[in-house]
């Protein structure tokens, strides 16, 4: 160490194969230095110089494809090297994605409880109040190293990954990259560049004050404005659009065709556009940016968007763009010739094997659905693939989410999507068709009671749908806290033929987010089905 | 209606059959009539005078066991009869159980957050603020008869029930009870009629301001002192002691045995203990309380309890005692005869029937597991027996939780279980063990990202338990939030036989609360498994 406390380069394997071992705190310390001053310090290596074996595969890009494909690999017995530009493992997720997202989601759901219950109980007076976005990005700043020296510390010390980071990284062919003056051949490449968002083809739209989630949090400078326009409907451009809201600005959705459209149940989309609308969320549908104006500075200064009533400007100084995002292919195909799609997505067969023989393509690069859970299985089932095994990998029927002030998740078929597919459908939700609408104090759980005792409104929306013919679940739809983490085992579950029957025997934790247990054991006595 | 807009007693078939129908809005208005002037509105009928039938069942209680008990048995085609001597179904749950209960844990965790971030973004400062608790009080005296509405309206415009409530009922024999100076009559009674708090048998436990779960709500007059002394430490005593804590108040802890002796995982144990210390609970095991001490006007002035380090005195107007229940069989036994353990509770076996011909029982009079689920089910499944169904029914291997300042879940083995049990126990956690130890940003999710990022070693910690030969999961336990619904599903699967292959394979709705998904599948490809 040296006497900043961070842990030298030389002693840290930086310059050859030296063993070394890290507390987290000390990788905690490293990687925030690398990232403060790129150039002081130099490759970090863990290479294991004593082994002779060839690497079985090379995975070039160490995020969550190229992470979890060097685990399994290396748990398999094989030898991998896992290369990135960074110097950390994981990628953009804990760096610049999904972590601030949940982090700013977070901030969005509490500020709409504070502003809910404003100036009573413990809470603040909230009314005009706009709070700091800046903090809040500063905060995750500071932060996000800590989960970086976690993935560090555990590819190196628990899962024995040998990895080259802060190092970019040129493919030469199919068995060949070069990184840190060094070349490096294997048996298989696997290629793990990600994605990066699509920027707005409008004019001004390099102007400074218009970000996206990678920018927002590598260069925010200065506190936005009153006035935030965001530019898409999708799930970024709604996660952070209420977390504008949610700090008391002005908040302008411009969505070229349906917000939330990936929300496939009407009715669910209903009350999280109706719930985004009553937290003041302007969202014009059908509108399409026409050019972002800029002030002498250089800076943004106003939106002019052509809608559905004609033409408007808007006034702001902070824009946020989220218009999806694209592979980012272009190195590949340059260095290897690699098919892609239409969109810029390599192309790979249920092997994760690209059009290039030995070359292997996992995660975002590979196109839809971008999630977590497609990048750390396709890297999974790329290893399992160069090792010999006989494993095949396609995502299908995965559930899904996204926050809005609220955490929604779905799986299955909407109510639509059932209805056109079987003739008796039936539908248990919560609350229940009745005269008084939502304005009833169910569904309640963890994180909505306060609502559900004052603003009952706002306590959540729930519906499970069935097959009154099989008694099977077709599709379950959530609005509320706490049930994200119980779609990923529902869902397997629904996939396995649950039914109503089934569901009600199942020991519920009440007050649980999801009442489909409770709701299912009311109903399961009849022979004929009926919603509730 | 008359003219405060409470549905009137004549047109409301509060005197015969006349049918009747009210919104949710309606009910609410005449529950909370009938709860503040309980002499003013009689007997609550929706009796189908029209139906000739016998009853098949008269479920004496209309809490969960009767509720869902007549659901099931109407639903399967019989006809049954409700009788409750509150005006609403849904019993001791919403009124003063776990619906406060839920709503007083969620304060805990809210002003945890507070208080951790006091001062800071857009937190208050609440260093040596006390929050009322009689507001939260308040708040849920309002609020609780929104739930109990929409239960009364579910049970009769959903459910076709048929009810008697606001009436006390009398057992006459094994078929008659008489409820509202009528008798009915049933092929067979289902008794359901709870369970009560066991009072502090100590001098001075019936002063004013010695509380328990109902008096709480039922009768809080007053604003606590600084200083709350909580007798107990199993589930109702720390959720409540978590609560009275961080509305700023000094909480002791006096516990006879270990605290939160149910959960059952040291480890988890430790950091679910460590966490309330560390929010400054005073935590006295091994401790007997000898008398409390009233002043001149009747009222708590101290609680003088034996320690292991000696008697303690320790000033307070504030008591809560949480001591468990005890089954209310009294009626039964006496009217009935029905046979009841040591215990108070009644004995039934796998189809609920009790010593006595046609008489049945559930809920909570049967005893532990005082839980919803059991609550529910063995309403149900009375009712399935009643109709004639082979079906039987015991609780086990259900999943369980507690409220902290946190949720805690855990289902399965702990790991000292499985270490008895298995030769190969293989633990996947997070934080891993490290020489940081719980210092480090993970695990993170909903609701722990701003401690993820600022304070790490509070954002959770979990394990899951798996036996390395067979490679199944023999326990999951979880400190955190938005696990708790998740335990529910996962449960099943873990009684499916789910190994650590299955699970790798499932898709996470990342960031997800329990990481078991993803640490499995860095584990999974290892032929002999490995802790993480």
């Amino acid at each position: 160490m040296n006497k900043d406390g961070i842990p030298s380069a030389r002693k840290a394997g930086e310059t050859g194969g030296e063993p070394f071992s890290f507390t987290i705190e000390q990788w905690a310390k490293k990687i925030e230095y690398a990232l403060a001053q790129p150039g002081a310090v130099g490759p970090i290596r863990n290479i294991h110089r004593d082994d002779k074996r060839e690497f079985d595969a090379i995975f070039i890009g160490g995020g969550a494809a190229g992470r979890f494909g060097s685990a399994y690999l290396r748990a398999m017995g094989g030898r991998q090297l896992v290369i990135d530009r960074w110097p950390f493992l994981g990628g953009s997720c804990p760096h610049n994605a999904c972590v601030p997202h949940h982090l700013f989601s977070e901030c969005a759901a509490e500020l709409m409880l504070a502003r809910t219950f404003s100036g009573s109980l413990w809470f603040p007076e909230m009314a005009k109040r706009i709070v700091s976005i800046k903090e809040v990005v500063d905060l995750f700043r500071r932060g996000r190293t800590g989960p970086h020296a976690v993935m560090n510390y555990q590819s190196k010390e628990q899962l024995d990954i040998e990895f080259l980071l802060n190092a970019p990284v040129r493919i030469v062919d199919a068995n060949t990259v070069e990184a840190a003056g060094e070349a490096f051949r294997a048996r298989a490449l696997v290629l793990a560049l990600g994605a990066e968002p699509i920027r707005l083809q409008a004019p001004g739209s390099d102007l400074e004050g218009v970000h996206d989630y990678t920018t927002i949090v590598e260069t925010l400078d200065r506190e936005p404005g009153e006035t935030v326009v965001v530019i898409g409907g999708g799930k970024t451009a709604v996660e952070y659009g209420c977390f504008f809201n949610a700090t008391g600005r002005r908040v302008v959705m411009l969505v070229r065709n349906r917000i939330v459209d990936l929300i496939k149940d009407a009715e669910t989309r209903t009350y999280v556009i109706d719930r985004m609308r009553e937290q003041g969320m302007e969202i014009i549908e059908g509108a399409q940016v026409a050019a972002i104006v800029g002030d002498a500075s250089g800076r943004v200064a106003r939106v002019v968007a052509e809608t559905q009533s004609g033409r408007i400007e808007i006034d702001t100084d902070f824009v946020f763009q989220a218009l999806g995002e694209r592979p980012r292919s272009q190195p590949a195909v340059e260095a290897l010739g690699v098919a892609v799609d239409g969109k810029g997505a390599v192309i790979v067969d249920d092997r994760l094997r690209t059009s290039v023989p030995n070359v292997y393509a996992a995660g975002d690069l590979i196109g839809a659905p971008m999630e977590m859970f497609k990048a750390r299985k396709s890297g999974a089932y790329a290893a399992r693939a160069i090792m010999g095994e006989d494993a095949s990998y396609r995502p299908s029927d995965w559930p899904d989410f996204l926050h809005t002030h609220y955490e929604v998740s779905w799986l299955g078929f909407s109510e639509e999507e059932a209805r056109a597919r079987y003739r008796n459908v039936v539908v248990l939700k919560m609350p229940p068709d009745n005269p008084n609408g939502l304005d009833i104090g169910l569904p309640a759980s963890d994180r909505t009671m306060l609502y559900a005792m004052a603003h009952p409104r706002m306590s959540g929306f729930q519906k499970l749908i069935l097959d009154g013919d099989s008694r099977r679940v077709l599709g379950a739809h959530h609005v509320g806290y706490g049930a994200k983490d119980a779609f990923q085992y529902l869902n397997v579950l629904v996939r396995r033929g649950l039914t109503i029957d089934e569901l009600g025997d199942m020991d519920e934790l009440f007050l649980n987010p999801t009442h489909f247990i409770q709701l299912s054991r009311l109903r399961a006595g009849l022979r004929e089905l009926r919603s509730l």
